[in-house]
Protein backbone atom coordinates (compact mmCIF):
# COMPACT_ATOMS: atom_id res chain seq x y z
CA UNK A 1 0.00 0.00 0.00
CA UNK A 2 1.22 3.16 -0.98
CA UNK A 3 2.42 5.41 2.24
CA UNK A 4 2.87 9.57 2.59
CA UNK A 5 5.54 11.59 4.00
CA UNK A 6 3.70 13.14 6.73
CA UNK A 7 6.02 15.55 8.19
CA UNK A 8 3.15 17.23 10.35
CA UNK A 9 -0.13 17.02 11.22
CA UNK A 10 -1.68 20.05 13.47
CA UNK A 11 -4.22 22.35 14.40
CA UNK A 12 -6.93 23.65 14.47
CA UNK A 13 -5.29 26.99 13.52
CA UNK A 14 -6.37 29.61 11.54
CA UNK A 15 -5.19 29.51 8.15
CA UNK A 16 -2.35 32.66 7.97
CA UNK A 17 -2.73 33.36 4.09
CA UNK A 18 -4.22 33.57 0.77
CA UNK A 19 -7.88 32.76 0.19
CA UNK A 20 -8.84 31.58 3.50
CA UNK A 21 -7.04 33.92 5.87
CA UNK A 22 -8.29 33.93 9.19
CA UNK A 23 -10.40 30.74 9.17
CA UNK A 24 -10.56 27.61 11.19
CA UNK A 25 -8.69 24.94 9.57
CA UNK A 26 -6.10 21.78 10.14
CA UNK A 27 -2.74 21.54 8.46
CA UNK A 28 -1.01 18.30 7.24
CA UNK A 29 2.02 19.04 6.24
CA UNK A 30 3.92 17.00 3.31
CA UNK A 31 7.28 16.39 3.10
CA UNK A 32 9.42 16.95 -0.28
CA UNK A 33 9.95 19.87 -2.71
CA UNK A 34 10.90 20.37 -6.34
CA UNK A 35 12.38 24.15 -5.54
CA UNK A 36 14.51 25.47 -2.96
CA UNK A 37 13.55 29.09 -2.12
CA UNK A 38 15.59 31.32 -0.14
CA UNK A 39 13.39 32.25 2.44
CA UNK A 40 11.84 28.78 2.90
CA UNK A 41 10.28 28.93 5.97
CA UNK A 42 9.91 25.43 6.24
CA UNK A 43 12.92 23.28 5.26
CA UNK A 44 12.37 20.94 7.87
CA UNK A 45 9.24 19.32 4.81
CA UNK A 46 11.88 20.24 2.05
CA UNK A 47 15.52 18.95 2.34
CA UNK A 48 15.71 15.34 2.34
CA UNK A 49 17.64 14.54 5.01
CA UNK A 50 14.94 15.86 6.80
CA UNK A 51 11.84 14.49 4.76
CA UNK A 52 13.38 10.72 5.12
CA UNK A 53 12.89 11.05 9.05
CA UNK A 54 9.27 11.95 8.62
CA UNK A 55 6.83 9.35 9.20
CA UNK A 56 4.86 7.52 6.18
CA UNK A 57 1.31 6.95 6.34
CA UNK A 58 -1.36 5.79 4.60
CA UNK A 59 -4.37 8.15 3.36
CA UNK A 60 -6.87 6.73 6.13
CA UNK A 61 -3.89 6.83 8.45
CA UNK A 62 -3.97 10.82 7.98
CA UNK A 63 -7.52 11.12 7.86
CA UNK A 64 -7.67 9.47 11.22
CA UNK A 65 -4.82 11.97 12.59
CA UNK A 66 -7.19 14.97 11.79
CA UNK A 67 -10.12 13.30 12.99
CA UNK A 68 -8.01 13.07 16.44
CA UNK A 69 -7.29 16.68 16.19
CA UNK A 70 -9.13 18.54 19.10
CA UNK A 71 -12.11 20.19 17.34
CA UNK A 72 -12.72 19.51 13.91
CA UNK A 73 -12.61 22.34 11.66
CA UNK A 74 -14.41 21.99 7.75
CA UNK A 75 -11.42 23.19 6.33
CA UNK A 76 -8.23 20.80 5.96
CA UNK A 77 -5.07 22.54 3.95
CA UNK A 78 -2.84 20.39 2.38
CA UNK A 79 0.93 21.78 2.92
CA UNK A 80 4.35 21.31 2.36
CA UNK A 81 6.76 21.24 0.38
CA UNK A 82 5.03 20.97 -2.84
CA UNK A 83 2.22 18.58 -2.05
CA UNK A 84 1.36 18.09 -5.88
CA UNK A 85 4.86 15.88 -5.83
CA UNK A 86 2.34 12.93 -4.20
CA UNK A 87 -0.71 11.23 -5.22
CA UNK A 88 -3.20 12.80 -2.85
CA UNK A 89 -6.23 11.88 -5.19
CA UNK A 90 -7.09 9.00 -2.03
CA UNK A 91 -6.82 11.07 0.80
CA UNK A 92 -9.19 14.01 -0.99
CA UNK A 93 -11.63 11.14 -1.62
CA UNK A 94 -11.61 10.26 2.08
CA UNK A 95 -11.78 13.68 3.42
CA UNK A 96 -14.60 14.42 1.12
CA UNK A 97 -16.34 11.22 2.61
CA UNK A 98 -15.66 12.62 6.17
CA UNK A 99 -17.37 15.70 5.42
CA UNK A 100 -13.82 17.76 5.24
CA UNK A 101 -12.88 20.47 2.44
CA UNK A 102 -9.56 20.31 1.21
CA UNK A 103 -7.46 22.96 0.54
CA UNK A 104 -4.24 22.93 -1.26
CA UNK A 105 -1.36 24.52 -1.92
CA UNK A 106 1.67 24.67 -4.98
CA UNK A 107 4.06 26.68 -6.40
CA UNK A 108 2.81 24.66 -10.23
CA UNK A 109 5.70 23.15 -11.13
CA UNK A 110 3.66 19.49 -10.96
CA UNK A 111 0.41 19.08 -12.19
CA UNK A 112 -1.69 16.55 -10.54
CA UNK A 113 -4.74 15.21 -11.85
CA UNK A 114 -5.96 14.97 -8.17
CA UNK A 115 -5.43 18.87 -7.79
CA UNK A 116 -8.95 19.29 -10.09
CA UNK A 117 -11.09 17.88 -7.04
CA UNK A 118 -9.98 20.34 -4.29
CA UNK A 119 -12.31 22.64 -2.54
CA UNK A 120 -9.76 25.07 -3.15
CA UNK A 121 -6.53 25.47 -5.55
CA UNK A 122 -3.90 27.71 -4.91
CA UNK A 123 -1.23 28.68 -6.98
CA UNK A 124 1.46 30.26 -5.57
CA UNK A 125 4.56 31.27 -8.06
CA UNK A 126 7.57 31.75 -6.40
CA UNK A 127 8.80 35.39 -7.38
CA UNK A 128 12.80 36.52 -8.00
CA UNK A 129 13.47 36.97 -4.30
CA UNK A 130 13.22 33.31 -4.03
CA UNK A 131 15.59 32.43 -6.50
CA UNK A 132 13.69 30.11 -8.41
CA UNK A 133 11.82 32.46 -10.82
CA UNK A 134 14.30 31.07 -13.74
CA UNK A 135 13.01 31.09 -17.34
CA UNK A 136 12.69 27.12 -16.81
CA UNK A 137 10.10 27.35 -14.00
CA UNK A 138 7.99 30.00 -15.55
CA UNK A 139 7.64 28.14 -18.50
CA UNK A 140 6.74 25.25 -16.03
CA UNK A 141 4.24 27.28 -14.55
CA UNK A 142 2.37 28.44 -17.78
CA UNK A 143 2.00 24.81 -18.67
CA UNK A 144 0.45 24.41 -14.76
CA UNK A 145 -1.97 26.90 -15.41
CA UNK A 146 -3.21 26.02 -18.55
CA UNK A 147 -4.05 22.79 -17.42
CA UNK A 148 -5.26 23.97 -14.08
CA UNK A 149 -7.53 26.53 -15.63
CA UNK A 150 -8.82 24.13 -17.88
CA UNK A 151 -9.35 21.15 -15.11
CA UNK A 152 -9.47 23.07 -11.49
CA UNK A 153 -12.73 24.29 -10.11
CA UNK A 154 -12.05 27.06 -7.31
CA UNK A 155 -8.81 28.50 -7.68
CA UNK A 156 -6.59 31.67 -6.67
CA UNK A 157 -3.01 33.10 -7.42
CA UNK A 158 -1.04 34.18 -4.32
CA UNK A 159 2.89 35.75 -4.48
CA UNK A 160 4.89 36.31 -2.16
CA UNK A 161 6.85 39.79 -2.02
CA UNK A 162 9.38 40.71 -0.74
CA UNK A 163 10.73 43.73 -2.53
CA UNK A 164 10.01 45.81 -5.75
CA UNK A 165 11.43 43.04 -7.91
CA UNK A 166 9.09 40.56 -6.79
CA UNK A 167 6.47 43.36 -6.72
CA UNK A 168 6.63 43.62 -10.54
CA UNK A 169 7.16 40.32 -11.24
CA UNK A 170 3.62 40.03 -9.22
CA UNK A 171 1.70 42.78 -11.86
CA UNK A 172 3.05 40.15 -14.41
CA UNK A 173 1.60 37.20 -13.57
CA UNK A 174 -1.56 38.51 -12.23
CA UNK A 175 -1.98 40.77 -15.98
CA UNK A 176 -1.14 37.07 -17.74
CA UNK A 177 -3.93 35.48 -15.52
CA UNK A 178 -5.99 38.19 -15.42
CA UNK A 179 -9.22 36.35 -14.81
CA UNK A 180 -8.38 34.95 -11.24
CA UNK A 181 -8.64 36.05 -7.72
CA UNK A 182 -5.14 37.18 -6.80
CA UNK A 183 -3.46 37.86 -3.34
CA UNK A 184 -0.14 39.35 -2.73
CA UNK A 185 1.21 37.88 0.53
CA UNK A 186 3.26 40.11 2.26
CA UNK A 187 6.66 38.24 2.80
CA UNK A 188 8.38 37.59 6.46
CA UNK A 189 11.95 37.26 7.03
CA UNK A 190 13.06 34.04 8.37
CA UNK A 191 14.16 34.77 12.06
CA UNK A 192 17.80 34.72 12.78
CA UNK A 193 18.71 32.15 15.97
CA UNK A 194 18.36 36.11 18.47
CA UNK A 195 14.92 37.29 16.29
CA UNK A 196 12.68 38.16 19.44
CA UNK A 197 9.01 38.36 18.96
CA UNK A 198 8.77 42.06 18.85
CA UNK A 199 11.42 42.62 16.12
CA UNK A 200 9.07 40.01 13.77
CA UNK A 201 6.18 41.78 14.49
CA UNK A 202 8.43 44.81 14.07
CA UNK A 203 9.52 44.00 9.98
CA UNK A 204 5.67 42.47 9.84
CA UNK A 205 4.54 45.45 9.90
CA UNK A 206 7.14 47.78 8.54
CA UNK A 207 6.95 45.65 4.64
CA UNK A 208 3.23 44.96 5.10
CA UNK A 209 2.99 49.12 4.93
CA UNK A 210 5.00 49.38 1.83
CA UNK A 211 3.54 47.04 0.27
CA UNK A 212 -0.21 48.47 1.22
CA UNK A 213 1.16 51.91 0.19
CA UNK A 214 2.78 50.79 -3.12
CA UNK A 215 -0.14 48.52 -3.95
CA UNK A 216 -3.58 50.70 -2.88
CA UNK A 217 -2.96 53.48 -5.50
CA UNK A 218 -1.08 51.20 -8.31
CA UNK A 219 -4.34 50.37 -10.67
CA UNK A 220 -3.03 47.24 -11.64
CA UNK A 221 -3.26 45.48 -8.17
CA UNK A 222 -7.07 47.11 -7.64
CA UNK A 223 -9.34 43.92 -6.74
CA UNK A 224 -6.39 41.96 -5.52
CA UNK A 225 -5.59 41.50 -1.70
CA UNK A 226 -2.55 42.19 0.14
CA UNK A 227 -2.39 40.53 3.69
CA UNK A 228 0.71 39.55 5.66
CA UNK A 229 1.09 36.32 7.04
CA UNK A 230 -1.23 36.40 9.59
CA UNK A 231 0.14 32.91 11.83
CA UNK A 232 3.40 35.07 12.03
CA UNK A 233 1.77 37.89 13.55
CA UNK A 234 -0.03 35.57 16.04
CA UNK A 235 3.04 33.11 16.85
CA UNK A 236 5.99 34.34 14.88
CA UNK A 237 7.91 31.28 13.24
CA UNK A 238 6.32 28.86 15.90
CA UNK A 239 5.90 25.59 14.52
CA UNK A 240 2.48 24.01 14.42
CA UNK A 241 0.31 27.50 13.44
CA UNK B 1 -30.00 70.77 -1.55
CA UNK B 2 -28.90 68.72 1.07
CA UNK B 3 -25.32 68.27 2.44
CA UNK B 4 -23.43 65.56 4.18
CA UNK B 5 -20.95 66.32 7.29
CA UNK B 6 -17.82 64.64 5.79
CA UNK B 7 -15.47 64.45 8.30
CA UNK B 8 -13.07 62.77 5.63
CA UNK B 9 -11.98 62.11 2.58
CA UNK B 10 -8.91 59.53 1.95
CA UNK B 11 -7.63 56.66 0.34
CA UNK B 12 -6.58 54.96 -1.78
CA UNK B 13 -5.76 52.69 1.59
CA UNK B 14 -6.45 48.96 2.02
CA UNK B 15 -9.54 47.85 3.78
CA UNK B 16 -8.74 46.86 7.35
CA UNK B 17 -11.52 45.09 8.69
CA UNK B 18 -13.81 42.64 7.44
CA UNK B 19 -15.13 40.84 4.46
CA UNK B 20 -12.94 42.97 1.88
CA UNK B 21 -9.74 42.82 4.30
CA UNK B 22 -6.43 43.43 2.20
CA UNK B 23 -8.36 45.16 -0.68
CA UNK B 24 -7.64 48.67 -1.85
CA UNK B 25 -10.36 51.30 -0.84
CA UNK B 26 -11.40 54.92 -0.87
CA UNK B 27 -12.67 56.04 2.75
CA UNK B 28 -15.54 58.60 3.50
CA UNK B 29 -15.97 58.97 6.93
CA UNK B 30 -19.04 60.90 7.93
CA UNK B 31 -19.82 62.94 11.05
CA UNK B 32 -22.62 61.16 13.73
CA UNK B 33 -23.34 58.34 15.42
CA UNK B 34 -26.19 57.66 18.01
CA UNK B 35 -23.23 55.09 20.35
CA UNK B 36 -20.81 55.91 22.40
CA UNK B 37 -18.40 53.48 21.97
CA UNK B 38 -15.80 52.89 25.74
CA UNK B 39 -13.00 51.80 22.39
CA UNK B 40 -14.47 54.20 20.07
CA UNK B 41 -11.12 55.04 17.57
CA UNK B 42 -13.09 57.97 15.36
CA UNK B 43 -14.27 60.26 18.40
CA UNK B 44 -13.64 63.03 15.99
CA UNK B 45 -16.81 61.77 14.07
CA UNK B 46 -18.60 60.88 16.63
CA UNK B 47 -18.47 63.79 19.29
CA UNK B 48 -21.17 66.45 18.56
CA UNK B 49 -18.66 69.90 19.05
CA UNK B 50 -16.34 67.59 16.25
CA UNK B 51 -18.98 66.83 13.89
CA UNK B 52 -19.96 70.70 13.97
CA UNK B 53 -16.78 71.58 12.12
CA UNK B 54 -16.53 68.79 9.45
CA UNK B 55 -17.04 70.52 5.84
CA UNK B 56 -20.67 70.03 4.75
CA UNK B 57 -20.80 68.48 1.01
CA UNK B 58 -22.91 67.20 -1.45
CA UNK B 59 -23.43 63.96 -2.72
CA UNK B 60 -21.63 65.30 -5.84
CA UNK B 61 -18.95 67.02 -3.92
CA UNK B 62 -17.91 63.89 -2.15
CA UNK B 63 -18.04 61.94 -5.63
CA UNK B 64 -15.90 64.18 -6.84
CA UNK B 65 -12.93 64.63 -3.85
CA UNK B 66 -13.11 60.73 -4.00
CA UNK B 67 -12.32 60.70 -7.81
CA UNK B 68 -9.79 63.64 -7.65
CA UNK B 69 -7.71 60.77 -4.90
CA UNK B 70 -4.27 59.77 -6.55
CA UNK B 71 -5.59 56.03 -8.09
CA UNK B 72 -8.55 55.13 -7.67
CA UNK B 73 -9.79 51.48 -6.37
CA UNK B 74 -12.91 50.72 -7.23
CA UNK B 75 -13.87 49.94 -4.00
CA UNK B 76 -15.70 52.86 -1.66
CA UNK B 77 -16.18 52.13 1.83
CA UNK B 78 -18.33 54.73 3.40
CA UNK B 79 -17.73 55.01 6.85
CA UNK B 80 -18.51 56.89 10.46
CA UNK B 81 -19.86 57.45 12.96
CA UNK B 82 -22.97 55.43 12.02
CA UNK B 83 -23.11 56.33 8.04
CA UNK B 84 -27.03 55.13 8.54
CA UNK B 85 -27.87 58.26 10.15
CA UNK B 86 -27.90 60.18 7.56
CA UNK B 87 -29.22 60.10 3.47
CA UNK B 88 -26.73 58.72 1.24
CA UNK B 89 -29.00 56.88 -1.48
CA UNK B 90 -28.01 59.85 -3.78
CA UNK B 91 -24.32 59.38 -3.19
CA UNK B 92 -24.75 55.44 -3.89
CA UNK B 93 -26.20 56.06 -6.77
CA UNK B 94 -23.32 58.81 -8.34
CA UNK B 95 -20.64 56.03 -7.18
CA UNK B 96 -22.19 53.63 -8.60
CA UNK B 97 -22.98 55.48 -12.19
CA UNK B 98 -19.39 56.36 -12.03
CA UNK B 99 -18.24 52.61 -11.94
CA UNK B 100 -17.14 52.41 -8.09
CA UNK B 101 -18.60 49.75 -5.62
CA UNK B 102 -19.76 50.59 -2.45
CA UNK B 103 -19.73 49.33 1.08
CA UNK B 104 -20.99 50.94 4.03
CA UNK B 105 -20.59 49.65 7.60
CA UNK B 106 -22.58 50.36 10.42
CA UNK B 107 -23.77 49.29 13.76
CA UNK B 108 -27.47 48.24 12.60
CA UNK B 109 -29.34 50.24 14.89
CA UNK B 110 -31.37 52.64 12.56
CA UNK B 111 -32.53 51.08 8.84
CA UNK B 112 -32.61 53.17 5.85
CA UNK B 113 -34.16 51.92 2.53
CA UNK B 114 -30.56 52.69 0.64
CA UNK B 115 -28.49 50.58 2.23
CA UNK B 116 -30.28 48.09 -0.31
CA UNK B 117 -28.50 49.36 -2.91
CA UNK B 118 -25.01 48.84 -1.73
CA UNK B 119 -22.61 46.39 -3.19
CA UNK B 120 -21.38 45.43 0.27
CA UNK B 121 -23.40 45.80 3.82
CA UNK B 122 -21.44 44.87 6.94
CA UNK B 123 -23.39 44.86 9.94
CA UNK B 124 -21.32 45.31 13.03
CA UNK B 125 -23.44 44.90 16.33
CA UNK B 126 -21.63 46.12 19.66
CA UNK B 127 -20.11 44.07 21.99
CA UNK B 128 -20.64 44.12 25.93
CA UNK B 129 -16.92 45.43 26.45
CA UNK B 130 -18.14 49.05 24.04
CA UNK B 131 -20.78 49.37 26.46
CA UNK B 132 -23.32 49.57 23.98
CA UNK B 133 -24.88 46.21 24.24
CA UNK B 134 -28.02 47.41 25.61
CA UNK B 135 -31.12 44.91 26.10
CA UNK B 136 -32.89 48.27 23.79
CA UNK B 137 -29.46 48.33 21.09
CA UNK B 138 -30.34 44.45 20.58
CA UNK B 139 -33.90 44.62 20.35
CA UNK B 140 -32.73 47.47 17.67
CA UNK B 141 -30.40 45.14 16.28
CA UNK B 142 -32.91 42.54 15.68
CA UNK B 143 -35.50 44.82 14.02
CA UNK B 144 -32.49 46.04 11.85
CA UNK B 145 -31.95 42.86 10.67
CA UNK B 146 -35.39 41.49 9.89
CA UNK B 147 -35.30 44.41 7.39
CA UNK B 148 -31.99 43.82 6.42
CA UNK B 149 -32.37 40.21 5.66
CA UNK B 150 -35.36 40.74 3.67
CA UNK B 151 -33.65 43.94 1.32
CA UNK B 152 -29.98 43.84 1.27
CA UNK B 153 -28.02 42.27 -1.05
CA UNK B 154 -24.60 40.51 -0.16
CA UNK B 155 -24.25 41.32 3.55
CA UNK B 156 -21.33 39.97 6.34
CA UNK B 157 -21.84 40.51 10.09
CA UNK B 158 -18.84 41.58 11.82
CA UNK B 159 -18.06 41.62 15.37
CA UNK B 160 -15.18 43.04 17.43
CA UNK B 161 -14.02 40.87 19.92
CA UNK B 162 -12.09 42.39 23.24
CA UNK B 163 -12.32 39.64 25.69
CA UNK B 164 -13.97 36.67 27.20
CA UNK B 165 -17.60 38.66 27.25
CA UNK B 166 -17.47 39.88 23.81
CA UNK B 167 -16.53 36.52 22.54
CA UNK B 168 -19.40 34.95 23.90
CA UNK B 169 -21.98 37.74 22.74
CA UNK B 170 -20.30 37.11 19.18
CA UNK B 171 -20.94 33.66 19.52
CA UNK B 172 -24.84 34.38 20.39
CA UNK B 173 -25.14 36.65 17.36
CA UNK B 174 -23.55 34.37 14.79
CA UNK B 175 -25.65 31.63 16.14
CA UNK B 176 -29.04 33.87 15.78
CA UNK B 177 -28.13 34.51 12.37
CA UNK B 178 -26.77 31.60 11.08
CA UNK B 179 -26.78 31.97 7.13
CA UNK B 180 -24.71 34.77 6.95
CA UNK B 181 -21.01 35.00 6.60
CA UNK B 182 -19.00 36.09 9.84
CA UNK B 183 -16.42 37.92 11.08
CA UNK B 184 -14.75 38.01 14.19
CA UNK B 185 -12.62 41.57 14.13
CA UNK B 186 -9.76 41.37 16.91
CA UNK B 187 -10.15 44.75 19.20
CA UNK B 188 -7.27 46.94 19.73
CA UNK B 189 -6.95 48.61 22.51
CA UNK B 190 -7.04 52.73 21.85
CA UNK B 191 -3.30 54.22 22.44
CA UNK B 192 -2.44 55.61 25.23
CA UNK B 193 -0.58 58.89 24.94
CA UNK B 194 3.02 57.60 25.06
CA UNK B 195 2.46 54.44 23.30
CA UNK B 196 4.93 53.04 20.82
CA UNK B 197 4.22 51.69 17.56
CA UNK B 198 5.85 48.71 18.79
CA UNK B 199 3.78 48.58 21.80
CA UNK B 200 0.61 48.99 19.68
CA UNK B 201 1.95 45.69 17.52
CA UNK B 202 2.23 43.94 21.05
CA UNK B 203 -1.09 44.62 22.01
CA UNK B 204 -2.27 43.57 18.65
CA UNK B 205 -0.11 39.97 18.48
CA UNK B 206 -1.32 39.08 21.73
CA UNK B 207 -4.78 39.31 21.63
CA UNK B 208 -5.31 38.01 17.88
CA UNK B 209 -3.21 35.14 19.09
CA UNK B 210 -5.52 34.35 21.90
CA UNK B 211 -8.72 35.41 19.84
CA UNK B 212 -7.38 32.79 17.14
CA UNK B 213 -6.79 29.81 19.74
CA UNK B 214 -9.60 30.29 21.01
CA UNK B 215 -12.04 30.67 17.40
CA UNK B 216 -10.05 27.93 16.12
CA UNK B 217 -10.96 24.79 18.41
CA UNK B 218 -14.44 26.30 18.65
CA UNK B 219 -16.76 24.39 16.71
CA UNK B 220 -19.73 27.52 16.74
CA UNK B 221 -16.38 29.46 14.94
CA UNK B 222 -16.10 26.78 12.16
CA UNK B 223 -15.98 29.13 8.91
CA UNK B 224 -15.95 32.35 10.65
CA UNK B 225 -13.47 34.24 9.57
CA UNK B 226 -10.81 35.77 12.62
CA UNK B 227 -8.69 38.74 11.53
CA UNK B 228 -6.71 41.84 13.35
CA UNK B 229 -7.17 45.26 12.65
CA UNK B 230 -4.92 45.21 9.26
CA UNK B 231 -4.75 49.44 9.13
CA UNK B 232 -3.35 49.13 12.98
CA UNK B 233 -1.13 46.50 12.20
CA UNK B 234 0.41 48.56 9.09
CA UNK B 235 0.50 52.30 10.58
CA UNK B 236 -0.86 52.00 14.21
CA UNK B 237 -3.25 54.76 14.59
CA UNK B 238 -2.49 57.15 12.53
CA UNK B 239 -5.32 58.90 10.73
CA UNK B 240 -6.14 58.45 6.84
CA UNK B 241 -5.48 55.00 6.98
Amino acid sequence: MSTLPVVEVFGPTIQGEGELAGMPTAFVRFGGCDYRCSWCDSLFAVLPEDVRKAPRMTPAEVAAALAALAGNPEWVTLSGGNPALLELGELVSILHADGRRVTVETQGSVWRDWLAAVDLLTVSPKPPSSGMATPANEEETERFMQRAVAAAGRMVLKVVVFDEADYAWASAVRARYAGLPFHLSCGTDPPGPGTSHAEALDGVSERYRWLCERAARDPAMDGARILPQLHVLAWGHQRGH
